[in-house]
């Protein structure tokens, strides 16, 4: 570590590398290349973490999920050939709203300025050739080529990773990396303010009106909420949101674990015609949803089904929001969702103690979260009272037993008692699983089975769930988990547990993360199973090669102490190994191969399955 | 298999998988997703084997590799998460040369009319965006929109995949591909023709008299010969012409294995400054080099040391060539061969069976060669004789022993008696890896210390070699080895033994293609070793986690009689190895761990590897 207070100036890359750990990130994910090699010898010095993944696209998948959970990451990579292997994990940051700010190393400006034939690129002298690819799947795309305009790029670079959510890609040519910069520009504000342009001030004032215009017209309104675009910089604002509503409140599938199942008007989960019958009859019955970092994918929808037209429909994002087909850019969700307390809420409670790392707890004071004079500035109740609304929010209030959900989010799948040798199969799986849960644990599951069983499971308090809904890419989990396992080490709550629930398909994507997951000593639980759903459940295309499981702990190089396995096949193996306290407790890494029958699948799973099939035939 | 002959019409899909495999193709890479489960149902239907990858990338390298042995492949993904993946291979793929039908999965046309929010798409509603991004780096790419164009497209597609020996990418929407197509439009003949345009002939006939005439002005011309463009369509041209030539014949790093060593003309390997002593006096003294499938690349020039300017330069590429800075386009490498040959050759001598695999062996005939009345016509020989030239050739003729490298490339490296207990440095092993390589051998290194290393060792008639000089992916060789192994299978040859050499640190990119190799019972040999050179020799991002990779094979199912694992410590057991039966012959999979020292590397790979540093610093 380097005592900056005495230079005058740093090296441009420091510069890049001090920002990073100022706005909290403390590891850095990436694989080593020619041209990146002189960057990371800046990254330990600077006291970041270098993860140092087995390839690149698991190396976005570890940041998305670092990201999930610290707020947002970084990722390094390399031109052409680093940059287009990451660039699947990328677009789904992308389209899930996750912060990854990725840094792709570019060769000498006077190797692209001679067009140089240089390894890493296609031959044609052109280097901008992926640059445009990356653009595409970035809010932002900087190219670093002057020490000069270097700190004001990077400054908005990460400013835009923020306000948008979504990744940036900075590419910073190998001859930049040591020129010099002035060290008092390190002394401003990590550049994570958002004051609003004058126009944007008059845009967000126009939005919040015309919400609480709506929701005081609507006889049967509701709270729609969903994962995306929330978790960096505004769950503290929408947990003191939900908690002084009065709105009845449903979870989207990107949204669980994100919403607190213990909340006096949460009623379930919505994901179209698989929802709980309470859930559907709600539905049924709503004139307005006010819909909060939600998508409306074909996959947390049930294929469509049940979607939420626009005639009924406040869509609030990241930075635009649509009410009743009427468009409103360049708003934020942090300062709505404040406004929207102050409006619509009750007396202000007790804040949560937020589920996300918090980061005043840290050793260094970050910027993330919104000023708390913001957030916490007394407000004002508003009346808005009306008496058919008032029915239906009785109706809600008093039909507790008619709305079962309110606690667990899958009560319609009959709670079995535990049968002892019985095999285990989704549905018996998925609704006993939250008895195992606990407060606080990062969840992840993969696209397929998981993450639609997933649905059955009641959900401890303060817990994070990581799964992608609309980007669905295969393999992504075993990446995520490496990343959201170090993100909780690094964070002010080590002792959080990472679980990941995994296909063994899925598994073969990324298998070799594990390895990284190994070499940090990292303990997430590890457990995987099998899917065969959709099309061509006898095809041979869906086979996948029978591995041996067990051996790929110490073929990534654990010691023999360091990991246990377990192989269940009944429901009794399955409650012993849940009261194994060296087994819940995480102490080491555990790998759990669950065996389900074949041709088992969660029961919203075929129904979804079902829908798909209709339209891909 | 289905009788054609009894149907009026055919599936649009089925028109696909028929000319797919019409053209040479007996396997399909890709990894099964929503989108593409339909279509995988015809693959099989077919006749065509699905190979069911681990993840896509690997499956994009395994596209080259069979592309690079078979003269075409097809790969078969799913828009945005599985295209993207494989978007690196599909890029080196570009980059190198090598023909590859990339067949995307697209949702229905009434899903991307409507513009649905899908899963795998940004949840935008643009059904375009990864499109773009694969446009740039595929020569052709085709939406398959109605059934009317479709047969058309798809033939335009494979055609210029083949006339341009590089990726083209095809997307079809998911309800297309059961559209009738007339089943007449199958019995054209496959879509390789190569009917030049009038411009074209005239562009030929004068790229062809300015090369003639700059060679018959030339004092001292030499060839110099890569493998860019080459293997698919033109290794037959290309063995003819260097067979009838008596131009001295230098081999490009890319030309390794393709220029048959035992020809009188050959030299030996130029690679800039680090080529042997020989090779650089002969080019010190040429005035003309006629290069010919050859991409002068830093790595291949060690740094661009000794690049050859256009003063001097005739570079002929698939498409394309450049006499002394004077372009030329929609030209054909395989047209210009066959002129040259007829110009500037000796009588025509007996052809040598090509190392390629011979299509007019195999079970239906094929029409990717060049139709054999072309190449055979007989020639007519042209004296080029000049005085001064003469003199160079006689020199060069009667300087074997000044040109030692006529059969050995690297005798500049002394050759070590063996030396027992020894430990294996790179310099040892790579000189005498050459006398236990046989006839036939695939040989694939990856970018690393085996690609620098495999300079000094001697190819054996037939070798096809595979390494990527340009793109130079690290991870490339484990994917790549898959596919080659499975073409030399699929191959009227399939006796082939299929080593390839790779880093342990590039083995973790895509080891589980190891998974995919044992499933379909490939017998390859594979050799790991480390590397650290470049930059940072002593930091810890370098470092990889250690693996146990003698477990590997099992971990990934491989059972116990059907693979061997070795352990390589010193020249005596290497030698031991070489001489067992069993390990020589490939019947089962093969799998050494060679132990070189962590600061060993080739010399010519320490000496790219400072001008390398140099660059960067």
């Amino acid at each position: 570590m380097v005592n900056y207070s005495t230079l005058e100036t740093i090296d441009l890359f420091e510069y890049l590398c001090i920002r990073i750990k100022q706005i909290g990130i403390r590891s850095v994910h990436g694989v080593p290349g020619d041209f990146n090699l002189v960057f990371l010898d800046y990254v330990e010095k600077c006291g970041l973490r270098w993860v140092g993944n087995c390839n690149e696209l698991n190396a976005g998948y570890a940041a998305d999920g670092y990201a999930r959970i610290n707020g947002i990451s970084a990722l390094m990579t390399v031109m052409g050939v680093g940059e287009l292997s990451a660039l699947n994990a990328i677009a789904g940051s992308f389209a899930e709203f996750v912060p990854v700010i990725h840094v792709v190393a570019k060769p000498s400006l006077h190797a692209q300025k001679e067009e140089l034939c240089l390894h890493h690129t296609l031959g044609d002298g052109d280097f901008t050739t992926f640059e445009e690819m990356s653009r595409r799947v970035s809010c932002l795309t900087a190219s670093i080529d002057s020490p000069k305009t270097a700190p004001v790029l990077i400054d908005e670079a990460i400013r835009t990773c923020w306000v948008q959510s979504r990744p940036v890609t900075i590419f910073i040519a190998s001859d930049m990396v040591r020129m010099p910069i002035a060290r008092h520009l390190l002394s401003s504000r990590p550049p994570l303010n958002r004051t609003m342009p004058r126009d944007d001030v008059l845009q967000h004032g126009r939005l919040v009106d015309t919400v609480i215009h709506e929701v005081q017209q609507a006889t049967n309104p509701v709270l729609l909420i969903g994962g995306y675009g929330i978790l960096h910089g505004a769950k503290r604002e929408l947990d003191q949101f939900l908690g002084s509503s009065e709105l009845p409140v449903l979870a989207a599938a990107s949204g669980l674990g994100l919403v607190d199942a213990t909340l006096p008007h949460y009623v379930g989960l919505y994901v179209g015609s698989t929802s709980s019958p309470n859930v559907l009859e709600l539905m049924h019955s709503v004139d307005l949803v006010i819909s909060i970092g939600n998508i409306q994918t074909d996959l947390s929808t049930s294929g469509f089904s049940g979607n939420v037209d626009d005639t009924r429909l406040i869509d609030i994002q990241r930075t635009r929001a649509k009410v009743k087909g009427h468009n409103f850019t360049n708003i934020h969700i942090n300062n709505v969702l404040i406004a929207l307390t102050a409006e619509l809420g009750n007396e202000l409670p007790p804040v949560h103690s937020s589920s996300w790392v918090d980061r005043n707890q840290q050793q260094e004071p970050l910027a993330i979260i919104l000023d708390k004079t913001d957030a916490n500035t007394p407000i004002r109740r508003r009346s808005t009272e009306k008496s058919s609304r008032d029915q239906f929010l009785n109706f809600f209030r008093n039909s507790k037993g008619y709305f079962p959900a309110l606690l667990s989010m899958g009560p319609w799948i009959p709670q079995h008692e535990f049968e002892g040798h019985k095999p285990i199969t989704h549905d018996w799986f998925w609704t006993h699983l939250g008895k195992w849960l606990r407060k606080g644990d990062i969840i992840l599951a993969e696209a397929g089975t998981a993450s639609y069983g997933i649905w059955n499971t009641t959900f401890p308090p303060d817990a994070i769930f990581l799964a992608q809904y609309l980007w669905s890419s295969i393999g992504y989990t075993i990446g995520a988990c490496q990343g959201a396992a170090l993100a909780a080490r690094d964070s002010c709550n080590p002792q959080r547990r990472t679980i990941l629930f995994i296909g063994d398909g899925s598994l073969q994507c990324g298998c070799q993360e594990l390895s990284t997951i190994i070499r940090h000593g990292l303990t997430p639980i590890i457990g995987y199973t099998v899917e065969r759903l959709i099309h061509g459940e006898e095809q041979a295309y869906n086979d996948i090669q029978p591995w041996t499981h067990q051996l790929l702990p110490a073929a990534f190089g654990a010691a023999p102490g360091a990991y246990q396995t377990h192989r269940v096949e009944t429901r009794e193996d399955l409650q012993a190994l849940w009261s194994q306290e060296r087994f819940t407790d995480c102490s080491v890494l555990q790998f759990v191969e669950l065996y389900i029958a074949q041709k088992d699948a969660p029961s919203n799973l075929v129904a979804l399955s079902r829908s798909l099939r209709e339209r891909n035939g």
